[in-house]
């Protein structure tokens, strides 16, 4: 990855909106520039960023790895340390910093704060794109064995147990395990239970890992167990999800808004009767994070862009019964990307 | 836990400090108060409390195990929702909402925003402390099996892997791992490498893990490797060590601020010529989280009172040769307990 070519991109951009600086905590943001994104718990590790310059600002303790930090010792004002490498001006702090640290520059910064400028992350490089397929390929192998494990009378947490172990063998790190079967896979954030999976249970599978370079992935897919046919109303749901997927799909293109894609989406599954159960926004960015812009959200009015790479995952969810979420992350480039490939088998 | 009794203490600090109310994140804050402390990613998740009512503001798709709980959906502004709960005046945040969430709020709320009052959690409750009790003996279990494991020839991440192990057997979650071998332990936050055990050489191992009630455990011993001497001035450094231990526990009582308990440890081992070598703070507060108020660190004027639970855990790090820490959790009652009495044999 070019970290001195990122560097420059965000200089140029503390230039053009008129800030005196960044100041970018730890976690992904840090990363992205750094190749650490690693912090000392409630001790302030931050990257500041101005026109012409960059400093890490760490504990005496954390500065292994780090080029040029600044040091602090604990009993010193860390937030001095770091405003004082800022011209005066408005300044924009990166997602990841916490109550204390927002208050306390807050107090040391006489003029606004805001966000971190948009278009810092969202474009994605070549060998950024590269790793990002590399994390679709590796979690479609793992989707490729959940047929294989959704069988009558194991519990949901017996396969959560096995997709740990699949997915360490593909990944570095489990981000999530979602098993959802039956009226569980009405609950979108559900994780996995001890309910035991039925004959003809529709179930959500939703599947994370963290490869070695930081990069994630992110898929979906609604299985049914075998032994039964599942519910009518379930299949004829499936087809209007699978629908609104692909409106989504086809409306994802540079320089439409994300609001727009969202209402691709929404609007084909609202028009196959199915929109109250469509609870949460078509998707999301990702990248060093799991969830980032853009995120495919109504309203949103982001432009989209060539390099840009985002979940797509419509959903109906009727409580008490089942469940139904398909999603892959996209890529914009000359063509549309689909990164994750496995063809969902409802049999 | 007392949730009830807890909630209502929050509200008497909110009238006696004349706040409108406090906004209390995902993470330990919240579950401290509602037994739940999950969030969904980057939306907004959080605990209202005013001075006579309490509600949770939560995304739709996430209100399950949440009383009372006002749902928003994507595209909503789920900031408004909190913030229309609150009366006009100043309001405490929660230290783990992040930048969005703190600038946000600081755009609708027109007064000041503060920190979480002092004293909502650094108090335990009798229920509390047997935990902490509990996780204190689960982690002496996995020390008492350390130097068992650090034998010649092995690595630091042979033994670490072991260590996961052990600490997984005792807790439901491994927190973290230190195993820093000779001049890797003059890091203090090493974690572990595949550098191989030297007859001779110290070893720092800290090590934490989190019990099923969400309390944590966390203590450190320096070993030898077994074979050789350990270094001359490496064993004078530990008498030093383990003289500033002492000093501090001497002075950890109620009434005593959490400055003077660090100056204790501080002073001790500057007389004995090591002062330069001890470059962090002398403790943190433990309870849902690991590192929480109070923090023992020079300057503060916090003072102590009977109930605080927090680690004293004095330093030595000689950079390129070799560290040393040794790290208790002590609660503050009738009489200062230990929590951690495995004791340190080095060889």
């Amino acid at each position: 990855m070019n970290e001195q070519h990122r560097m420059e991109r965000a200089q140029r951009l503390v230039t053009q909106q008129g800030l005196a600086g960044l100041i970018i905590g730890t976690g992904p943001e840090m990363a992205y520039f750094t190749g650490h994104g690693e912090g000392s718990h409630e001790r302030l590790t931050c990257l500041v960023i101005t026109a012409d310059s960059h400093r890490i600002v760490a504990p005496m303790t954390d500065l292994a790895g780090f080029d040029s930090a600044i040091g602090w010792r604990d009993g010193q004002d860390a937030h001095a340390l770091a405003v004082e490498i800022l011209p005066p001006g408005p300044v924009a702090l990166g997602s990841s910093l916490t109550t204390h640290h927002v208050l306390r520059f807050g107090e040391l910064i006489d003029a606004p704060l805001t966000h971190l400028p948009a278009g810092l992350f969202d474009v994605k490089e070549d060998a950024e794109i590269a790793e990002l397929r590399r994390a679709g390929q590796a979690i479609d192998r793992v989707h490729a064995q959940v047929p294989g494990l959704l069988l009558p009378g194991r519990t949901e947490a017996d396969v959560a147990a096995e997709l740990h172990h699949l997915i360490l063998a593909e990944h570095d790190v489990v981000d999530f395990v979602i098993v959802g079967s039956g009226p569980n896979g009405a609950n979108p954030h559900h994780s996995f239970s001890g309910r035991v999976l039925q004959p003809g249970d529709p179930v959500v599978v939703d599947l994370g890992g963290t490869l070695n370079s930081g990069y994630h992935s992110d898929c979906t897919r609604t299985y049914v167990v075998p032994g039964a046919q599942a519910p009518e109303d379930f299949c004829r749901a499936y087809e209007a999800v699978r629908a609104g997927y692909l409106a989504a799909l086809e409306k994802a293109r540079p320089g439409v808004t994300a609001g727009e894609v969202d209402g691709a989406a929404r609007a084909s599954i609202s028009d196959a009767g199915w929109g109250e159960y469509f609870t949460h926004r078509t998707g999301h960015g990702i990248g060093l994070s799991t969830h980032e812009e853009p995120f495919i959200i109504a309203g949103s009015e982001r432009v989209l862009e060539r390099g840009m790479a985002f979940s797509i995952e419509p959903g109906v969810y009727v409580p008490g019964r089942w469940g139904i979420r398909i999603e892959d992350i996209v890529v914009l480039g000359e063509e549309l990307e689909r990164l994750n490939v496995q063809p969902t088998v409802i049999r």
